[in-house]
């Protein structure tokens, strides 16, 4: 059976330019600490990854300090910092914050400190993308990178969190940015690497595809791929809501992400949805892939004043400039049909 | 100009094993945290290349929690717990610890309370291999892995630490090994990923790489091809002590990994041998890659008693199945020559 992949922001596939450039890097045997022939070849790559990072960002002249992904990018800044954040942010920010911020029914957070607080740039569940206020001290991009323009050097921040799946490159490996200069107490320590910010020898494959995917996802969002992708959305949106009339979608008067939509349907178990969508060919999911299995409603949506029955209901749909207006119209269809069984069995 | 690479102990050239998964990974799209079909696919590769990782570690029933590196399994279990080490360490462990444990002239390092300490299974600069004491709190066991045959579960110890890419896998993966059940606090958190043990999503290509890579690393080491490397290294080890009698061999008479020999010529700088053998084809390293071109002696060469200027007349040359005879003797005679001059200018 033909598959539907609709939970882009659960992690991507991967662009055949990052699987290109993986390629491309396995040919490279040094390490880019050794300062022979192999080792300055291997550090010729990183350094050149690391500016197309830089480029692909906004944050040229900035650091780029590679790390296993946002979650460690977070951990490197966050902890022990007596930082602020919301109940939206995602789980690898949540656990080393205050989570005392406020937030709208639209998703909207304020922010008193912002030289004390965190706050994302655009919400995995919902979308929702927040206006950072100036002298915010750090920022979770990872959802927006790829999806919406920004410049890293524009946003006033000092510190920002990226991962390489989101936006089509390969799991495992994303950067902290800071502005130049910025002190980061490295987490992992002894070899000096990353200017003694982050010791390990580095991820090079995996760096490699980073930086293909990124310049890759700009070169995308440039052309305005994502511009049609909000269109596309908009029409699922649509014709969901026209076959489940009392249903809700999540920040829909919020500036949001032009793919991804969040939609409760108050009574019908979220997972339910997940896996009778998932045996109909159609990947989605109920909240973050991070917290999948886990049957408890989204803080997210509780912090926006949903229940807890109405949060329990939610299903992330988040598509991609790769799906076209024939699987969307698919899946609408296969969930209106499960919305009509649902309904008739319990209305 | 063709080029023989003798830096093994750096890193190593990924292996057609490794490569091969990886490529093969690239089409698992799916996130392993997310309960979908492309889900599960994600979760199944992840879990078989665990228990791949852990038969190659003759680990079976231990935790074989995925890291960045040997550097982050060294940062998960070292800090606040008061751990001896000796000088001998990779700067990833000593970072975390107290360097007071007695290394003798043969490298040999003395353990009076295994509980408090981490020890290392072979070291990186001399080759030399330790007894790991039995109740040993961790070791760092990157260079023996696929080196020397071992198995977790005889060595006594509670926590291993392993990087793949010593062993032909990719850069920027690695293990912390436990026995089951192990404490041990996450450093990254929030996604709930490694039984909470290691938040962020998983490197799910490089971890692919890592198990192909040592798999076919014990196969190698069954199949007996490690003997033959210490045959030839051996030999080289006689050319060179022909041409500079009054060379040292460090760690000579102590039990070595097969494929190491670090060669000190007092007098004749280390990084000026390296820059000599890079130009003339070959790539060997002074010390550790983590501690290239800085102009600093090596720890673990005066722990065992050698003078600085001893120290920094090492060079390391560390080699693998994949080198023949021929170009260990065209190395040797490089060397020589390199020598002779030397010599003559400063003899």
């Amino acid at each position: 059976m033909s598959r539907t992949y609709l939970d882009w922001n659960a992690t991507t596939p991967l662009r055949p330019e990052s699987r290109a450039a993986m390629i491309e890097a396995m040919d490279v045997a040094g390490n880019p600490s050794s300062v022979h022939d192999e080792g300055r070849a291997a550090k010729m790559l990183l350094e050149r990854a690391r500016e197309a990072v830089a480029t692909a960002l906004g944050a040229e002249g900035a650091d780029v300090i590679f790390t296993s992904g946002a979650t460690e990018a977070a951990a490197m800044v966050l902890p022990g910092r007596d930082i602020q954040c919301a109940p939206v942010e995602h789980s690898a920010v949540k656990v080393w914050c205050d989570q005392v911020l406020a937030v709208d029914g639209d998703g909207v957070v304020t922010v008193p400190d912002p030289a004390r607080a965190s706050l994302q740039l655009a919400n995995n569940e919902t979308g929702v993308i927040q206006k950072l206020p100036e002298g915010l001290a750090s920022s979770d991009l990872t959802q927006a990178f790829g999806k919406v323009p920004f410049a890293f050097n524009w946003l006033g921040i000092t510190a920002g969190f990226v991962s390489a799946h989101k936006l089509g490159g390969p799991k495992g490996i994303g950067a902290l940015i800071v502005r130049k200069g910025t002190e980061v107490g490295a987490i992992l320590r002894g070899g000096g690497q990353e200017q003694g910010r982050r010791g390990g020898t580095e991820n090079l494959i995996g760096i490699a595809g980073f930086a293909a995917a990124a310049t890759a996802a700009q070169r995308d969002l440039s052309a305005g791929l994502w511009d049609e992708v909000a269109k596309r959305r908009d029409a699922l949106e649509n014709r969901l809501l026209e076959a489940a009339p009392d249903a809700v979608i999540a920040g829909k008067d919020a500036k949001r992400l032009p793919n991804t939509t969040c939609i409760l349907t108050s009574g019908w178990k979220g997972e339910t949805q997940v896996m009778q969508m998932d045996l109909a060919g159609f990947a989605i999911s109920a909240g973050s892939a991070c917290s999948s299995g886990k049957v408890r409603a989204s803080g997210v949506l509780q912090s926006m004043g949903f229940s807890d029955q109405q949060a329990q209901s939610a299903i992330r749909v988040s598509i991609s400039p790769a799906l076209g207006d024939d699987e969307l119209n698919q899946f609408a269809d296969a969930w209106q049909k499960a919305y009509s069984r649902w309904r008739d069995r319990n209305g």
